[in-house]
């Protein structure tokens, strides 16, 4: 995607419908890329369309690499597979975590990886499976600037937006107001098209109209009129949303924010799991409202 | 603002922060405009500044009038003024009315109208004070279509976007699903931007980078800030969204929608009016999350 970062060794542990698009982007960026991935099958279909290696273990891909990206599901396997990198990692590298986690362990990797020399950057993204297809991510970053400089030029390989936000955690805090301006702002949409479909309306011209105004968000012009066609079979899972809110809500605990709304709907996602919705679209808060 | 409507006489009632500008759009794009207000000071400002004339009594102003608009505060004040007003119109003419009221009062008024062969239109508008003065609302009308017909090329001197969405109550019931998105998205961003300020990021840095993804909205956009620097004497106030929410609730028990986050956001906003904000923008939800 970009020529602008000089060649590096990398490596890319995890290749989910997230790691998978960013670990090419960073082989077709010009960077020597050794994989890893639990189910090994996917490391070897990844080194076979993209030409790098694969690796048994998070330590072996890691060694000898500049910088070890990784992208795994939550808070544990962070822990887990970021605790086995390190071991084969060389002091100065860096080792950035794309996962959505809590800004506490991030916290402890950062001081994991300092005991080693190496520099921890947390690094969630938003933009969904087609952002990192498409190489547009935003790219959140808590950590060292050092480390980030060197680690931003290649994070553009699949980040439009990367910025540093703060020390440790700052990414992940960062990643949190997003989901929590998205839960409510969603079931807000979700109530408001429920409504112009009871009221009798032409619900797909009302968005076309109210999309002008002080009720347009990312979420009406994207979301609502496939909200409208009952189709949630793509995007952002449920499961996925209720993980992070998880994370939000337990921050929120700890700093002392009120979260009324972004808890309450995090109670509506768990009806959508009860409704076989855990894999559906964050929009499905539809489906418990009727039609 | 536009010269595409041919010269006709009208009459505008009600010269509130919306209905002052708008009939002086009227004026400036070439038709007689007679004007009414309950305090008789401001419809002799309004005439001064525009060269119109103003009258005594809705009746009066109404009279030989082709389109009569009205723009009040409530269902109670529609049903006083709109009713005076037909009284005084000729058959064949058309009731306007851009007041934000109940679906039911629109059926009312228009079954009213129509015992004397006059149309009646349900008009609201949004976008606000900032909208009315530079004529760039958006119109959402319900009745009947050839009066829409008539009516459109005249609200287009002061509407970007003037849309006929049905039935007479039509435009009452978009207007109502662009104040339930709004209510849940608004408190979603202060829930975000509270979180925000609690968790020691730089907030301001949150909202530039996060704007450019999923969870962005004309809100985020355009209050996001305002929030964090404490200002709220500006916008669309508290209490005029409390009417609002109050008519898009009791329309819901009508027609069975379910609305828990607007029902709750509605509470909350009586807990802004106890902390004295009912003259505050929307956005002020931040200020009983605390910072």
């Amino acid at each position: 995607m970009t020529d602008s970062a000089a060649p590096r060794t990398v490596a890319f542990l995890g290749l989910g419908v997230m790691g998978f698009p960013m670990a090419g982007h960073l082989a077709k960026a010009g960077h020597a890329v050794t994989v890893y991935n639990r189910t090994t099958a996917k490391a070897e279909a990844w080194a076979a369309r993209h030409g790098g290696k694969h690796a048994g273990t998070p330590a072996e891909a890691a060694q000898g690499a500049d910088v070890v990206f990784m992208c795994v599901g939550n808070d544990d396997d962070v822990r887990q597979v970021a605790g086995d990198a390190l071991r084969g990692m060389k002091p100065g590298a860096i080792l950035a975590d794309h996962t959505t986690a809590s800004a506490e362990v991030a916290r402890e990797m950062a001081a994991k990886a300092a005991e080693r020399g190496i520099a921890f950057l947390d690094a969630p993204v938003s933009g969904g499976q087609a952002g990192a297809e498409n190489g547009v991510l935003t790219v959140m970053v808590g950590g060292d600037p050092a480390a980030f400089a060197t680690a931003e030029p290649l994070m553009r390989a699949y980040g439009r937006s990367v910025v540093l936000m703060g020390d440790s955690g700052a990414g992940q805090l960062t990643k949190m107001v997003n989901q929590i301006c998205i839960a409510g702002l969603v079931q807000a949409l979700a109530e408001g098209m429920s409504f112009a479909q009871k009221a009798g309306l032409d619900a797909h011209k009302v968005v076309d109209v109210i999309s002008k105004g002080a009720a347009q968000s990312w979420q009406m012009e994207n979301r609502a009129k496939t909200m409208l066609d009952d189709k949630f079979d793509f995007g952002f899972a449920v499961d996925w949303m209720r993980k992070d809110l998880s994370i939000c809500l337990n921050e929120a605990r700890r700093n002392g924010a009120t979260l009324p709304v972004t808890a309450l709907v995090d109670q509506f996602y768990a009806d959508v799991q009860k409704l076989g919705g855990g894999r559906w679209d964050t929009s499905s808060l539809m489906k418990r409202l009727g039609r």
